[in-house]
């Protein structure tokens, strides 16, 4: 049987138990040219809420197609081909990409599905499917492309204890920049410390921009924002000339139900700073490199991975809702077949 | 006697009359290292109302000195030297620079005031006072060093018969792009249109975003930001990959008593964009290089300047005034001493 994830209603504000609809159903025969795929791991990614809400009402394009009322969420991941009846995919090849909240699918492998090979290293085997992933790619193509790091530069990273921003911290480090993480609550600080961070920010329980005076009275040459809103306000009052702000996520603005309005984007022009944009599938290109250097860290210890792994396909729609209320240290994945 | 205009009541929305304060008094004797400037012509900026608002309220920071009720409003203009005890200074030489909205001002030169001598060239002297100034450093400066224009890209420019916007649709042609010129009214869309852009958009009678649409299906490549705005997001909302958003003004935010926020600047991510900050005191330096860059262009008809005069420094707060309201066509300027 098949079991899967959709979606029973579109989610106001943070996502809800309710919004997840429990499917089950038998698997059909594949067909020529087609390979039955077994999930392995499903990552987690706070944009799986966006997918589940209507695009004609949010305007937001997430680069995967409209779900309607039932249909399965969309959701990258590990799987094992357990049939194949594809010239180019074997038993027990294993692949990552766009697999959905299932444990089981069937695929042409289309290009549009942009599936990879995950080869073997000599890393463990789950460290690298959940690590040299979508997520190091994101961080190691961002950092390295689009924020033009340079020593002695000063970089405030937020979600520093999750999935990207722990990779930024570390990157940064690797880099000679001195780092300030945000993250929230001490447990969180505390990690984020432990990776390297110089200055750590507790936004639940501090004043960002107060602290960010007495961090950096001259300003932020790097704001690499993993949530928007108001702390991202807070680092537009205070760039360096020069500055680049790096958006990769806001997940502080999706759970509202009023659109987040920036009222101080004009910051930027003082600073003479750059706002950029970032899109992890314009990088797909580099995913050998990414691999490359970001195992060669984690040989070499330069790169602590921090894994947050919940087991079991139940788990789906709570570990997704625990995204948005920060319940995540690191990466998270969900174990989806258990006795691998 | 020196005449000058002072801030009467800090404005809300847009500057009115009762803002401005007119002001005589009797010139006193210079002393060592002074001379005494006689003011010939004043430039005209939307950032003028900033600085009658109170910064402490406001938090925007202009780079001028912020303004008490009753003090002279900053202006940048071109004065002669009309009495000199200042070794580097005789008596007939033109200088541009911080004047204030006053006839006449006694000044030490100081580095503060950014003073540049005005030499004279083949070109009108008038033309190149009024051109071949801060505006004119703004529209090159910014062009050719914070928008990176490629030949047959897409290009918006809005404010596109103003002051800097008529200077960047004529930089962006000679630069083989393709031009849309966004301007208020049919009698400024065909000026802009008269100045080589490829498509002209009226944003008081068009619907900017439909007409975007039907002209640039393939989204924008650069937009070069005079208004921001409703017409910013516009363009954020369509923005080809890699797309570079300049901010060099927001006059249409300018008169608002509610601050706008920008609620979909997140559309950056998906075009992998950057939306980039330009501030016009970093490049000072260039001064020569627009001079010699654009009076070239201006002589061989490849830069058609558009100047806004009015006459008599009465006028001075109607000029302002009628920049918010888009009464201007390319540079306004005041021409202070009538007999020059």
């Amino acid at each position: 049987m098949r079991q899967a994830w959709g979606v029973a209603q579109r989610p106001l504000g943070k996502p809800k138990l309710d919004a997840f609809l429990f499917k089950e159903e038998p698997i059909r025969e594949i067909g020529v040219g087609e390979v039955l795929l077994e999930t392995l791991y499903l990552g987690i990614a706070p944009v799986m809420r966006m997918y589940m809400m209507d695009p004609a009402k949010t305007g937001i394009v997430t680069g995967e197609a409209p779900l309607a009322i039932g249909d399965t969420i969309h959701g990258r991941g590990v799987a094992r081909v357990i049939e194949s009846r594809h010239d180019d995919y074997a038993v027990g090849d294993v692949v990552q990409g766009q697999l959905g909240w299932q444990t089981h699918k069937i695929s042409s492998m289309s290009a549009g599905e942009r599936f990879l090979r995950v080869t073997e290293h000599d890393l463990s085997y789950a460290l690298a499917v959940r690590i040299l992933s979508m997520t190091g790619l994101t961080a190691y193509t961002s950092w390295r492309y689009r924020c033009d790091p340079k020593p002695r530069e000063t970089v405030m990273v937020t979600g520093a204890a999750g999935g990207v921003g722990h990779m930024i911290v570390q990157l940064a480090k690797a880099d000679g920049l001195r780092v300030i993480g945000v993250a929230g609550g001490p447990d969180k600080c505390a990690i984020v410390r432990d990776l390297g961070a110089d200055a750590v920010i507790d936004y639940k329980n501090e004043d960002v921009g107060a602290r960010l005076d007495a961090l950096a009275p001259d300003g932020l040459d790097i704001y690499y924002d993993n949530v928007g809103g108001e702390i991202l306000m807070a680092a537009l009052d205070r760039l360096a000339m020069g500055a680049r702000v790096l958006l990769c996520g806001s997940i502080s603005e999706y759970g509202r139900s009023e659109p987040f309005g920036l009222t101080n984007y004009t910051r930027l022009r003082r600073a003479e700073a750059d706002m950029r944009g970032y899109f992890v599938y314009n990088h797909l290109h580099r995913f050998d490199e990414m691999v490359s250097e970001l195992s060669g860290m984690i040989r070499t210890g330069t790169m602590r991975p921090l894994i947050d792994e919940l087991v079991g396909f139940d788990k789906m729609p709570e570990a997704l809702i625990g995204v948005y209320d920060g319940t995540n240290v690191g990466t998270r994945c969900v174990k989806v077949k258990l006795d691998d």
